[in-house]
């Protein structure tokens, strides 16, 4: 005995998305069935849409309707200043913060031999001419996440461009706010104590 | 700074599914970016299908793409049994058993007083008319959840069907094959001991 053919169908395509196994594919299809008709609709509209409307902005990389993107049109931004991200998500948690207003870059990924990722994979040879076509551009600010891919990348971004008189900086590594140093783990103590600041 | 469009209306559809916050949505919208163009319109028309192609068989409840549904139809199947499920789910947990050949009911819940849940709201009625019409069922057995609402549910099942004279039989609580005394609770030992059988 077998699911009817639609549910096994959306079971299997519930299934291609990422962390959800065949319990879970299971329970969101049968929750489908009784969704009302209009969210089904605009949930099937939504995903095409996301396909079809979406594309890379051809100067950052960042995920946007129109190209340029919104920051990249953006005049009055800050020209001088270019955040260099892991993925498009980033670039959100940045903007959230409200106090950055200079511009970001995109590599969609980080350099990984053990998955094969090369400087090639990345969205790099863009940033280097980016950065040859506007002199404006003054600091790349690597914000690649604090993992040994992250790091490797930020290295290898800051040999790649210093020679061309860029500066290049990193987010500070250290103790999250509200955290306790208790539950700190030993690196970052340890990145802690040596980005220490006078008060 | 808000998200693309199309972004943000797949991430507010996949936060209309159960356990999935803004986070996971979010991750799963950008994944969806990435996904082969073929894989989204399949997802896409399988969530459509699912609520076009489906329909509750009118015997039973469970549910199916033709009425009334393949079990249902299955004259080779026993005709004297029905075991009552709470959903559609559990009609396929039990098939993969592979060994009961009778047939189903599927309640579409159980009775919840704190959900506002009373008999109306569940397919009970149906069941009856079903053991009235169709005098070759004998033995409806119950097989709703082990948790307060299922046994109260299996309750009010057997004194609404008894007086007409059906056997009415519960599914056996006891320890699960493979499992551990040490880590029962005390409620699974109590059903385990209660329910000892001669060897």
């Amino acid at each position: 005995m077998q699911y009817p053919e639609p549910i096994a169908k959306l079971i299997d395509s519930y299934m291609h998305l990422p962390g959800i196994g065949e319990k879970t594919a299971t329970r969101l299809a049968f929750y489908t069935i009784n969704l009302p008709q209009a969210d089904v609709d605009q949930f099937a509209a939504a995903l095409q849409a996301v396909k079809r409307n979406l594309k890379y902005c051809s100067i950052c990389g960042n995920v946007t309707e129109d190209d340029p993107c919104q920051i990249c049109r953006d005049q009055s931004r800050d020209q001088s200043k270019v955040i260099v991200v892991e993925d498009s998500k980033d670039v959100m948690s940045l903007e959230r913060m409200n106090e950055y207003h200079g511009l970001y870059h995109v590599l969609h990924g980080v350099l990984s031999p053990m998955e094969g990722k090369g400087p090639d994979d990345l969205n790099i040879t863009a940033l280097v001419k980016r950065l040859q076509t506007h002199p404006t551009i003054t600091e790349v600010i690597v914000a690649t996440n604090a993992t040994p891919e992250g790091e490797a990348t930020a290295m290898y971004l800051s040999r790649l461009l210093k020679p061309a008189g860029i500066k290049i900086t990193r987010l500070a590594h250290g103790l999250a706010v509200g955290s306790d140093i208790e539950y700190a783990d030993e690196m970052t103590l340890y990145k802690a104590i040596e980005g220490r600041q006078e008060i």
